[in-house]
């Protein structure tokens, strides 16, 4: 029995898809991990073609196909080629993917050196058009406390969880840990898993000794990632969960590279 | 032509359905307001009926059919006239409302003066089975500030963000606006939406006079409900979004009256 | 006694802010309602200014300050006066406001002819920076039914809720009416609150009458907003909750005028 | 230098504390898998113990140090271990814990046999009073077929996804597996990620062939469970995301065993 393929037809409406494809997609995966070599942790993912004018559909089974054969692979280390392979299966001038995971690092909290894990928010960002782009993003949770606060109060001063996103294209490769590191650095304080008292003493003395508004989080990244060679572009927010209000204060500085409007 | 019921059919299978209906459905509603008399706001809704082992299903529509009777009226003022209703028309032994929606509250700066809008997440839960229970809810976010942070610490301590969620069942009429009330006054501090200077000044000051574990939130609300003649049971939570880790802590306090696992 | 302006201080790090300023603020709003004037819902607010280099911070309590202004008005009617008081309240050269809510639209179920409210996402992003721009959105949950399950099976066909979004810029003004008419006039059918047995006997043999993929629903909407001159830009955008896959089927086409990488 | 340990001093107020600890915490996990001896995921977890009304506060960082010693071991398999150890090391009466996880397990495509990765949501609740309870849950995706469209209609009938969530707590050791199982065989049809034409033609046939309500979803699976001598108590709920309604469809079915309000 021969069973009509309706997605190959014809297609007379002479509008090119941009992209088409398979979202929210669930799957576990293999990152390469700084200090254990591999880390094992659950993706979740979205993948798409552009689709030429003339053909009706696009034949969503083969993404997973295609995932597939990089389920024991690490994924995110060889994204053009696996960009590559879409291109090829789905008869495409352009894929897509975007993976986001989480990506635990172990920390050790600052006094009594006691070591936990720590989540950071990654996604990986892959285009390949005639070019492979890629861009790396992670969220780091730190803690910022407000220079006005501080400045204007007898004592005290407020201070929240901030999340610190940043988002980067590089010509030579950059480490998730360095991108986490760089955005610890700056905060008014690190977050840790687990603090003892000693160190509970040590975070809320460092964060009170160094405030940080979102405006000086963002710029402070932006010094280090425009002096660093490897970095082309990027894009930084600082998402601070105000302890004074119910809604979040918030900054971006984009790269100059970078001119789009969103 | 005679279009079948297989709704109406009848089960052979004998077991009873606890719960059955419409869930997360959107709907614009009216709310008494202490002080304004009404407010517009939008509620998500789930209508929920008993289903007797021997009738195989029950009439999804006639849930939003009786709910528009109550569009222009303030139907969380008259939940148990709805959810009479709702057995009624269903033919059912007990009906369910849960109905959630942000409610609007004009906060007063504190030195300023300066008047704003906050809004709280208020959700009621209404059953009638043989008798009419009602819970009524409402989620206040505060701040926090640390009493083991400020203690061990020569300058600052660690605050931020916290939900106090009050949850109980009245035997005499009580105002959501008192519920807010009674959360904000054994917070470290209330939140508001704008705070000039000399507001961020006071409430900075006064958060670092005033620290509270969650612990100690749960346990001061849980004091003045007990003695409250007009509660009958209540569920006290404080969920507290740490500024030194990236999970909460959380605390739970309920009355004696309230004896399940959940 | 004077408070120092922190905010105000220099700064010498020569990084100009994209944007700051409030996320996630909720707030009650009026919408102009084509069939009824006037429309209370509740909305949810990012407000951003650009901060030039050499200011440390901005102001955040100005922007709830500016926003209090156009409480009792129909503030998405005039988004462009609104950010024009932003930029010069600020000192700033851009302005952006990004306000999304629900819009409630009553639909005639199609048989019996009962109305019911259904609720339609809506989100405005609007910048003054030289020129005021203004994208509007709205999505719309229709049914889609696939062509290929009903071409390649006996009977039957696989079908689901899927989320139609329409984001554009216009010349001359349009309704959201008028784009949730759209979004539902290429759906294989409208979706409604209510339907009685009649109604859902209409809408099952429509949508299977109809079939369409995601691609078939991006591809007709652009037609339409190609051929009307009111539209400069367009993006759409479906969103289909598969009913054979617990991921989603996912199409995207921009008109040619749009041309970023997002 | 003595560091003051402000949680143990002493409290007056009188009021014990049902529930007090970390929320929310993500933590990477080995879970026991069925076919491939052992699975990597990433869990949430939720960890309290009770607190006696004369102590102030408990010790937050000792829940992680706890759960760090379960770091390389199967902890779902060990809860009592776990819950026991938390309480003896809080010196607690009564430890609880929530862990949540996405599980994947191989499908089989029905017709064309290839193999691909389904995740679905998982939940274990335990706690520890004077005895060990543990409830276990899993959320399965699958479609259903509405037996009134199809009866009604001269061709089709509206399908959609349905989450099927089973939780239960059981005398003899039940594998997730088995209750996915369950969910799937009541189905109007299984979900599969990978799904090729002569796939798509079976499960779009076979789920027009088995028309289920949530009422039908739910009854069906009570009856195996309730003849299942392993199980003590369950809680059964099908969640519709109707395609021909922006609500979801709801039926909840509980064991007799298990009888509080919620």
């Amino acid at each position: 029995m021969t069973i009509p393929d309706i997605q190959s037809q014809p297609d007379e409406r002479k509008i090119n898809i941009d992209k088409v494809g398979v979202k929210s997609l669930r799957y576990p995966i293999l990152v390469e991990d700084r200090q254990n070599q591999v880390q094992h942790t659950v993706a979740n993912l979205n993948l798409y073609v552009d689709l030429p004018h003339h053909r009706r559909g696009t034949h969503m089974s083969r993404f997973v196909q295609v995932l597939n054969n990089y389920h024991q692979d690490m994924i995110i280390d060889q994204l053009d080629t696996f960009l590559d392979e879409l291109k090829s299966v789905m008869n495409a001038e352009a894929a897509y993917v975007d993976i986001c995971f989480p990506y635990f690092i172990q920390k050790q909290a600052p006094i009594s050196k006691i070591n936990s894990l720590m989540s950071y928010d990654c996604c990986f960002n892959a285009s390949f058009k005639e070019d492979y782009e890629l861009w790396i993003g992670v969220t780091v949770p730190v803690t910022t406390l407000c220079p006005c606060s501080k400045e204007i109060s007898e004592a005290g001063a407020h201070n929240q969880r901030t999340h610190i996103t940043i988002k980067l294209q590089y010509i030579d490769f950059i480490w998730l840990e360095e991108l986490v590191e760089i955005a610890e650095s700056v905060a008014s304080c690190e977050i840790y898993p687990l603090l003892k008292r000693p160190d509970e003493k040590y975070v809320t003395e460092r964060a009170y000794s160094r405030p940080r508004f979102v405006e000086d989080i963002t710029r402070e990244i932006a010094q280090i990632l425009q002096n660093d060679k490897r970095i082309k572009r990027f894009i930084i927010e600082a998402d601070s969960i105000e302890s004074i209000h119910d809604h979040n204060a918030y900054a971006l500085v984009r790269s100059n590279g970078y001119d789009t409007n969103s």
